[in-house]
């Protein structure tokens, strides 16, 4: 291909990102990429997916990466498009996701004239991005592309930003690139390992997992490890993808509030990680500690989530000489028992234990209502459960489109809090045009329920009028069966225990997009 | 104040801010702005007014800034909840519009840790702030606070962005300043007032106006210009703020589409700004000029923005013996002729111009819909007219709250194409809350249609479906009365003139918020 010059860089790039094998484009284009959606119709294969707000594009783009372990790219106008799309990035950059933006940037000549949408694109991008670059010679565009994928998969996965100039997309000279070697993992401290080895013993160890530890495959190492020393298993609070349900092994999360973290982890003595970080509090306290771990802890990091966790588990494993010990706590099928009455969180999280079906993904925004959900789910089929690693509400809706598209043939069930999914409501738009399986439940509390707490957290024991009403959804009441309504989506209010179970079947038996509005 | 060390930093901010005179704060807060949201509380004076997106949050301190010419603060969670109101902090920065941030950070010992939301907030900031800072000090928050308002009134109005890590403001020690006096106006360049006078005279010259030069006052002395030396006025395309109507100086605005904008600035050989700058296209495009106006048009700088334009012009008046001259293009009382049948963008354009009451503030971001509506409206009752200067689209509504707050004995007209409204619907939810009288038409053309014409503009003459499809926004149709409905929102439909009129009459016959949905 190298003597193609007549091609212009938007068709070079296009091309290059097929040939890297990415063939999903998140996106909301403007004027500065209109030679990009050019080339998109004389160049088959890149699936583009269109989001009415670009916060929906870069969530969508994280979904997509946690269940292909491939990047999508997104395509975004300008700087304030990338903005728009920046705090799921954040969130993607936390998850370990690998993405690919393709944001478009004036002519040079016409970013020296400071037009109305020009910025500091770069600087927009940075405190997001791995890799950042932008392609002003139309010769090296396909190149730069190739390299922005192969900065995309480092592992565990990275954000890699290129700005495309018009003029670099008008040009012709264009050169399609190959893909590059995908990076290596970083080592696991092999020296560690008999450090590691010995600190896992009895139940005052722990061995602490996150990222790609949380196969179905590592989680069986693990069980294996846990069976032989005696360690107790545990994921970090926030997990990008764990595998769970019955037949597999069944690993509790570090608690999210502060007091319940510090009592979980309050036994160990040593800990070991692998993928995971020592952990931490969500915010600072006052009067309370940051580090969660007891004091006095052994910390032995193994693996870190850009090293080769399949590796540094299995030598684990055989150091510990775990290999053919049966792994433990391995879940065994149990379905909750059906309540009946009004909703609460428990009887919530028992009907969606009852509903979960084979090989769902389930994206959880759910916050506090959704406390009770590990517990009520783990013996319910095998499926896919992903969470928030940023923290930046609203990842869940943009989240689910993404994990629909990588996996049609899985059903995606979403649980988000109302004020979560009031950040990017725009996703049930997306969904409904790509007619994506997905079913979105939303736990109508009507509060910032989680800064309620948090207030008595801080040392606010009698919040009074105006701050509860910054923590208020009510006046008005969302209606999300009309949000829903109007951007194409089948929806129904649950009020009771009866209604949800039937609304759950309803929206897990059609094959498009259904939102159930949980009142509670 | 000074000897209040038992307050702590939070307290002191939010005394600080009042004292500074900023008394409207537009939030969505989270756990690390806890201690401000308690400070609220017994602190009384501070408008609170709850966003369910920092978009809404920050346009909405950009509309309240243009019509009080104060600033308003926003409180935004870390550094994503800032990143969610970067697009409209870049319309902001471009508007000249003031603004207060109060951004939550962690404790630096939380920062050091790297929580799920640790970012490089000042990262996220600087590209949309003049004034950046950390307040890491509770003794200092006070003044920093101070210096942060100072910053944000310097003309026209700037962003500034201050963090506030929990910490500081848990801690004790807090003390309150004083406001710092304003900044004074840049100078206007003097040296070439005799040169600006020369270039005024006859139709090829120009005297553009921008900025504060639109104020009724300012409009009147250079529609004395205009009739002294016989120039031709214009304003820039998007401007934050006209004073427009029956009785006042009427201004044309150099049009959009590049070629229009070309012919329309092609006659002017002397071109004179006064808070304007040079025309130059929106976007580059192949084989267009960047910079609009003719060949060799000799332009005089006489003010920038920051300057002090009414003094810029009264000089300029002087100076060209127009003091006493009746200005020229005084609009006249004029009513456009009641069109009747199925609705297009003229007949919308009469009917608003027809509908415009009294003291209205417009709020514009009706893109490709909108460009008739300037003749239709010129002859309207004195009013105010609003544009995006910034591009990036999801202004309008929360711009029209923030006009809303600061002037709510004003009628509120927000006119905006669906594909804009979709950026910040989350918005009607406030205007429901704060019943703010607010009258919202959704101009439902279901695409991005200022895309097809920038398709052409940048050479492709034939999109093909799948650049279509990437433009437009049926499949399925947006349903703007179940999305006003869903947030509390009284709505229509209209679909012809007789029921656009009708729904016009409704809407500024209430004084709450109502959406009228406009199908053509």
């Amino acid at each position: 291909m190298k003597d193609t010059t007549d091609m212009n860089g938007a068709e070079s790039l296009v091309r290059t990102l097929l040939a890297c094998d990415v063939n999903v484009c998140f996106t909301n284009p403007g004027t500065s990429e209109m030679h990009f959606v050019a080339a998109l119709d004389h160049v088959p294969g890149m699936r583009c997916v269109l989001a009415l707000h670009e916060t929906v594009a870069t969530g969508a783009a994280d979904g997509y990466y946690r269940m292909s372990r491939k990047p999508a790219c997104t395509l975004l106008h300008l700087g304030p498009g990338l903005a728009n799309g920046l705090s799921n990035l954040h969130n993607a950059k936390k998850a370990g996701s690998g993405v690919v933006n393709i944001v478009g940037e004036h002519a040079p000549t016409h970013v020296e004239l400071d037009a109305p949408l020009t910025s500091d694109i770069e600087g927009i991008a940075r405190p997001v991005s791995h890799w950042v670059h932008t392609s002003h010679d139309v010769g090296d565009l396909g190149t730069d592309a190739a390299r922005a994928v192969q900065a995309s998969v480092s592992a565990p996965g990275q954000i890699a930003t290129l700005m495309l100039p018009s003029e670099t997309a008008w040009t012709e000279g264009g050169l399609v690139a190959g893909a590059l070697p995908a990076p290596d993992f970083a080592p696991f401290a092999q020296e560690v390992l008999d450090e590691a080895t010995r600190a896992l013993g009895g139940p005052d160890s722990l061995l602490l997992l996150g990222g790609q530890a949380l196969t179905e495959e590592n989680l069986l190492t693990a069980g294996r490890i846990a069976a032989q020393t005696g360690c107790v298993l545990l994921s970090e609070w926030s997990n990008a993808r764990m595998e769970r349900g019955a037949g597999r092994v069944s690993v509790g999360r570090v608690p999210y509030p502060i007091d319940q973290a510090l009592d979980v982890l309050k036994p160990f003595k040593r800990i070991v990680l692998v993928g995971a970080r020592a952990p931490i509090g969500f915010f600072a306290y006052p009067g309370k500690p940051a580090v969660l771990t007891a004091e006095g802890a052994e910390i032995t990091k193994l693996a870190g989530a850009d090293a080769d966790l399949t590796g540094a588990l299995d030598a684990l494993a055989k150091a510990a000489g775990a290999t053919e010990t049966p792994p433990a706590h391995i879940a065994e099928r149990k379905v909750p028992e059906r309540p009946s009455g009004p909703l609460s969180p428990d009887s919530i999280a028992d009907l969606i234990g009852r509903a979960i079906p084979e090989d769902a993904i389930v994206v959880d925004e759910s916050i506090t209502t959704g406390r009770a959900f590990s517990p009520a789910t783990k013996g319910a089929p095998k499926h896919t459960w992903l969470n928030n690693c940023g923290g930046s509400i609203g990842y869940g809706m943009p989240t689910a489109i993404g994990a629909a598209i990588a996996c049609p043939e899985r059903k995606v069930l979403g649980l988000l809090g109302d004020g979560s999914a009031m950040y990017s409501q725009q996703a049930l738009w997306t969904m409904a045009r790509e007619a994506l399986d997905i079913t979105v439940l939303i736990f109508a509390n009507r509060s910032y329920s989680i800064l309620r707490g948090e207030l008595t957290n801080v040392g606010v024991s009698n919040p009074g009028p105006r701050a509860i009403d910054m923590l208020s959804l009510d006046r008005p009441d969302l209606d999300w069966v009309q949000m829903a309504g109007s951007m194409g989506v089948e929806a129904c209010k649950a009020a009771d225990c009866d209604a949800l179970e039937a609304a759950l079947e309803t929206g897990l038996g059609s094959d498009k997009p259904y939102l159930i509005e949980v009142l509670f």
